[in-house]
This record gives C-alpha cells, structure tokens and sequence, in this order.
C-alpha cells in the first residue's frame, strides 16, 4: 500500500479533493492510505507555538526547526520526506512517475513565510516546486502533488491504457481531442478522426502534438528533437 | 470585489483549502467570493451525460463541447476564461500577478482525458498549466492557482510587506531563512543575520540568493542576468 503522509499546520481541509471519486475508491481498496499529522501538536512550549520572526528582519513569521524535527522524529518511516517549497526543484513527470514507485512519501506543508533551513537540512529533506509562484503554503501543492502521483498507481485509473499516450511522456505536449456530436457549432471533427485508419490517425496526432509542442513551448521542443536524433 | 468561478463536475470539493485562515477572513470581508457551477447541472440530455468517448479512438473520456459551453453561456461575466491543461502556457508569477489585476477569473476545470477542443477555440478560451505534470482533472490546479492569485489581492495577507521581498520577484530564488532558537542541535543562525547591519544583512541575503538561484535553477540564473545588464 502506498503511504501519503502529510505534515501541516491544517489537518482539517485533508484529505479534500483527494477524496475524489476514484482516489476515495483507491483508499477503500487499500492501494494508498492518507496519514495526516498535525505540526502544532508537537509544539514545544504551553502556548503551542509553532513559529517566531526571522532573524534579520523581514515579515511575516517563520515555522520552527526544533517543533519541525519534533513531529518528524515522532512520525518517522523509510520513505523519503520532502518540502514543497518555491525554492526547490521543480517537479516534472518523470520525478511524479519515481515517486509513485516508492513505498510512499512523506510532505511537509511550510506554512507563513516557510521554515526554518536548519531543519531541511539536519533531515536531508529534497525542496521541490511545484511551479514558479508563491502559495500561502505548501498545503495547495500537496494535494496536486498527490493528485499526479496517485493517478499513476497501479488500479487507480479505471482505464490504465490511458496512462500510455499523454502529456509529456514524449516532451510532446498532447494532440486535441474530440467527441461525439460530430458536427457543432458548425465546427465538424476533423475527418481523418473518423476514417478508422488508425495509421493515418496516429500520424495526424503526432503531427498536432509536433506542431504545438513547437509553438508553445520551445524547450520542450528542443528536448524533444535531441532526443530523437 | 475579485470574483472567482470554478466549472467543475465536482462542486463538493470546494471551497476546500480555500477556506483557511486568512481565505476566509477575506471572503467574509468581501474582499472576493467564490461561485461553484457543477458543469453537470447543464447536460443536454435526460441521463445528465456530461462526457463521450473521443473520435479516433483512445482510452478514457472527453468532456462534450456542447455541455460546457451551455454551462459557459448561462454563467457569463467579463472576466477572463481559462481551461487547466497539460498542454496549456506554463504560469508563472507574472501570469499570477495579472490575474488578481482583473476584477476577477472563470476557471475550466477538466476532467477524465480533457475536453473537446472546439469548446476552447469557439470561446478564445486561454488554456493554462501549472506545470509539466499530468493530474486527474482541474480541480487541484484550481485550488493552487487561486491560492496564488488570492494572496495578492489587496488586504488578504496580514503582512503586506512580505510581497516586496519573495522569489520570483527578480528572477531569484529566496535566500534561507532561520528563527529562534539561536543555536538548535549544534547548528547556529548565521552570525551576520544577528549583527543587526542592514545593509550587511541585505548583501549576505542576495548573495545566497544568487547562489542558490545559479545551482538549482540556471534557466533563471540567465534572466536575472539579462535583465541586470
């Protein structure tokens, strides 16, 4: 069973949306399991704090490294612990596909203006982004974090095929898709969708993808053609 | 008032992690609201069929053209549409920064394999990924993306001083912040952040920021010098 464990200052908004149709059925199924651990529960002092002010100025409020390591040494398993964190690297599939062959990860949600270094690094905790834009907290990014790796695990999906042909697997963003009705809006499918020549469908699909890969992201384009020569 | 509109086909999810702390502070003091359409209240058929299998074949299902942009004519504003999607233009701070300039941000939230490209390009609707992963809808992304818009509206954080100061802002990563204690495990607060010299403090913060900026993310480490010269 593949164990998520969420460390956050904001244990009643999980699980949330990863209680969605068909992950809530992964869970009832066994394949993951959600363990929620709540940062201020191993506060330090009678008042319950959890964070102070940065030393050399600045606002806003930092979490503490030694409440930080408190939960984290009460809450220890084998699997890697990571910190979502706007200064991290930046998550892309291939890493979502290395951590759903793990046996789980561990998430620890910065909150306020982030936490204290000394405690990633005592932990070797890995920084990972999930993009480049400030959240209030790492708590949004968890749950898209979970969201690309649950999908890949095994019995998730209804359809498993459809994890075969999709976004980046290729750097190829994807082709556009369409549905029944055929005509609408005076807009018609595109006719070699309905030829049932599969070959000529594959073809048409990567010549889309080809031609919006390039126009919209050059750097996946550039990976791409170094990749294939 | 900033007015957020989410099209989703899972309405009870939300407002989810937008109800922290701070969110709903502000949605109390109408500093904006949220409107949830459940895209499935305006299916076109008895059974409320919302999805079809795609023309050409392929695993999973489409969101039907006809369905969504019924639901988009009888929810209009003058705000922006956008779509979350894989093949969509990376965000970044900028993109977010624009956002919470409008009055506001209707949201397409996808689900199973995406939705029928003629619905996007019949509404110039603008399509948006938050980063080069695949999730299982929009619903998630929808959530991180206000996350990062909300924060900036006018009065939402407590401390408006901390978004002079963040990553991204000059095309640097953050430097490494540390509170009390002083001395945790053997492991001090950098001497410099204690001295009380500002302009000291500020030079040793930009240099780890630069530092930190050229080993983790040289793509960034170009602009910021770009722009510099």
């Amino acid at each position: 069973m593949w164990s998520a464990k969420i460390f956050t200052l904001y244990p009643e908004f999980f699980p949330g949306l990863l209680d969605m149709g068909m992950y809530k059925r992964a869970r009832e199924k066994n394949i993951w399991k959600l363990d929620i651990v709540n940062i201020r529960d191993y506060a330090l002092d009678k008042h319950g704090s959890v964070d102070d002010k940065p030393f050399g100025g600045g606002r806003g409020m930092l979490m503490r490294a030694d409440v930080i390591d408190h939960c984290l040494i009460n809450n220890q398993n084998n699997n890697p612990t990571i910190y979502l964190s706007p200064k991290g690297k930046t998550l892309n599939q291939d890493m979502v596909k290395n951590f759903s062959l793990q046996n789980g990860l561990n998430i620890l949600c910065g909150h306020f203006e982030g936490v204290d270094q000394r405690v990633i690094e005592k932990n070797n905790i890995e920084e990972i982004s999930i993009g480049d834009y400030v959240l209030s907290g790492g708590e949004t990014a968890a749950t898209v974090l979970l969201d690309s790796v649950l999908r890949l695990l095994p019995g998730v999906l209804g359809a498993e095929g459809s994890l075969q042909e999709e976004s980046f697997n290729d750097n190829l963003l994807e082709y556009p898709q369409y549905t029944q009705p055929r005509e609408w809006e005076g807009k018609k499918v595109p006719d070699v969708l309905l030829s049932g020549n599969h070959a000529e469908i594959k073809h048409w699909r990567l010549e889309q993808s080809r031609s919006i890969t390039q126009r919209l992201r050059p750097d996946m384009w550039q990976k791409y053609n170094k990749n294939k020569n």
